[in-house]
């Protein structure tokens, strides 16, 4: 086999999900991505580093290998190395090697790790052939469509937020825990949002009156972005509902009660 | 009585809901496993332990003769026995009994019984004729339309929470809570639900930021499961509502309660 | 002015509110009305008790004998006492001045003035003819049309409440806050409506998986008694926009897009 | 330039945002006013203040005599300088500048500036032609369509909370923290609105019982506003939809992107 060949197949394998080997090279790379994730979540729980800390410091090196070694390969194989390196993978797939090595130097870097979970996104180029990935754009098709909606509403948020805040540091004051304005809008945040953790909560008569009425708007204003929301997607359940192919330009978004395509003017089967 | 008709009799009252008979045991039966529920809620409370032991000690016994006697008729004339010991309800009906047997050898089995509360789920046999189960049947379906999205959006949240998590658990450290990542990732899943407990939160101005953040975030991707259901279900009331064909046009478009058809006027049959 | 005609003008005045001086008594009633809640509620504040104790004391005497001397009227002036006295109103407008008369002999019973509150309701009365109560109405049919769904939801919850709660006093134990069933079911209703105090949190390692999970599962959860009422509103102001009224029958509920009656067939004008 | 020809020009960078001129005047204030809210936050938070106190302190002066001049010129060239004064900006431009001066004599005004923030609401100004502010526009068209049914729901609930506080104060007492009627009111506003702080939390079990209730009942009935709220939003997205009309035979509902149209099959204008 040639080199050219070789790097054909690789690039196949690597690249490629469609074909029986590309599929299982994905199925194999994600569950090494799985483990990695696994092991870094294990590794920061005290117990577990005292007992396996070898064992996880071990597996941490081979994990990281494979990587290097698999990003290498793609390095290599791929037609346009640069662009690859400055993709949104390639920049995923190096910061996922590079603790490892750090942390030959640095301490304290290991956290740094859990960044191979956002590999797992390539659990969709596997299944990008297949119905969950439609949902997927479909949800994400109506989030797109409500962006603007909902810039408008939480740029209104933040400022009826930033005013909440600095109104509550005036009226409780330092003594009660709202010790600045930043700390008056985290607590305005963690209201409005239902959080409410408690750990700054208002003390003075006027604070608990106003936090009532900031908690009677919250629940009034968190139906908003679940109606914009539930909006686009009853609209695009909708669409979805009334699909009928036009026979002459393949068109797919006829009404179902259409009886000529709205793109080709051609006239639809009954 | 022959041995056979007997069993066709028992047969009847005990699996079929239909007769009357049959609908008078199961309500009985009911009746039966909310007292038995009542029970295990009630002893667990120390002070009613205490005063009622005895009481409540005896029924309890009573009580499991009764559901295993009801064990064994269900095991002796149902026609394939195999089938029903490794059904749903079969082994709901013996997890029910088994624990108060091995309170006899075993301590601190007592609160298994409530698995007993799943029998409450024959509630629907005895109303499956009626307009809860469809209505229950309805919001199922809907969920089950949903499904996909659903798990494509928990999924997306879960990798949202990973990282979240780990980033707080580097943020703010072991002394301030966040002891490991899985505990930054349970901090995590508290906020963004809106939970709020306030066992753990934030002390670091940074961890503040970032947490104001999560929730606004969380805020905003509520509204994604909402939107998903309420969209099924819209679908769903729809398609209920439209379901008169008129047999003229064969117009499918006509109200529950119309008698003539809106397109072409014909009387639609009762 | 004879005792009947007297009678009947008092029966228009205190009974009906379409009059002008009905709708001005019944305008007077709802601030005495007002003002005696606000009453209680001020009462209820130590510092204002001890400060304008005697003060209060009157105006709640005054208000009392203002009350007494209403329900004494309407006793007098209905033609249907008995009726009168055991209809809501009647039984609230009875309540309403019961404790005050109580408070002479027995001590504590002063809060019970608040179901004073209740006859804040007689607002809708003199809102009647007015779009209040049609958006009211609207808002109480989509629920009652929702009510079996809710229902049937309610019920699915609950059985994994008393579940849950139980898992949850078996894993976290007495030791850690989960007393008794009950208990652990108080904490289940606590999580999973995000409401999350944080008097009881689960302290174990299991403890807090599980309870991340009943967030999760709350999380989406949350999103079907939204998703009903939704789409019963949604329903409901479809129907709303789509009428056509016939001009043979007068029938209001024909679609947009209908020719032809569908109550009585004939042809609806373009 | 005459004074005239000075003062037009000015108007027209001063208060139009259509002009290239305008624009650019228009931006710079709102990168001012961003400014100006960002230093009072600052200026809140002890260490900040401590350090960088003077510089601080010198902006802000800056700040107020750049809004100072912009009022004068405002209030100069505008045809109708009384109605300005009293529109909603005047006032809030006005109520900018003010505490600076007040803080030469009084102390304690300083966090009054932070009204400035509500300056930035001009930025709908410059947005104005663009789509943002359609989609603001019909957010707050489908809130001002949903305004009568919030208000109606609002009022009801606020007669629950009443009710719900006093009975929590009758049943927990002052020992418990209930310690007043207003105090079960805040309490019931936190429960209902699933904020949940536990900054006062049931402690008897009647308490626990009755807020255990509280709780499902405030989890069916947030379903209420975000029901209405999207319904109408449904509604407006579908109206928004439906805008073409046929030249040929005048069918309205052809979609956005259709060429032909759909009834007739007659090519729409573009």
């Amino acid at each position: 086999m040639s080199a050219k060949s070789l790097k054909n197949t690789l690039y196949d394998i690597v690249f490629e999900s469609d074909t029986r080997k590309g599929k299982t090279f994905d199925l194999i790379l994600l569950v090494v991505i799985l483990i990695s994730v696994v092991l870094v979540v294990v590794e920061s729980v005290p117990r577990f580093r005292e007992r396996y800390g070898e064992i996880l410091h071990l597996s941490e090196w081979i994990i990281t290998i494979i990587f290097s070694i698999e990003y290498i390969i793609r390095l290599f194989i791929t037609r346009k190395p640069i662009k690859y390196v400055f993709s949104f993978f390639g920049v995923v797939d190096l910061l996922s090697v590079i603790p490892t090595y750090l942390s030959l130097i640095l301490t304290g870097v290991q956290g740094l790790m859990v960044i191979r979970a956002i590999r797992l996104l390539r659990v969709f180029r596997i299944l990008k052939l297949n119905r969950y990935t439609n949902e997927g754009t479909m949800i994400i098709r109506a989030l797109k469509a409500a962006r603007v909606k909902i810039s408008v509403f939480l740029f209104a948020i933040l400022m009826v937020i930033l005013i909440i805040g600095t109104l509550m540091y005036l009226i409780e004051g330092e003594l009660n825990g709202f010790t600045s304005i930043p700390v008056g809008i985290y607590w305005a945040i963690v209201t409005l949002t239902t959080v409410g953790y408690g750990d700054i909560t208002p003390l003075t008569e006027l604070g608990k009156f106003i936090s009532a009425i900031v908690m009677i708007l919250g629940y009034a204003i968190i139906a908003v972005p679940t109606g914009i929301v539930t909006a686009e997607l009853v609209r695009f359940n909708k669409k979805h509902d009334d699909i009928r192919v036009c026979p002459e330009c393949f068109n797919e978004d006829n009404d179902k009660d259409a009886k000529f395509c709205k793109k080709c003017g051609a006239p639809l089967p009954k």
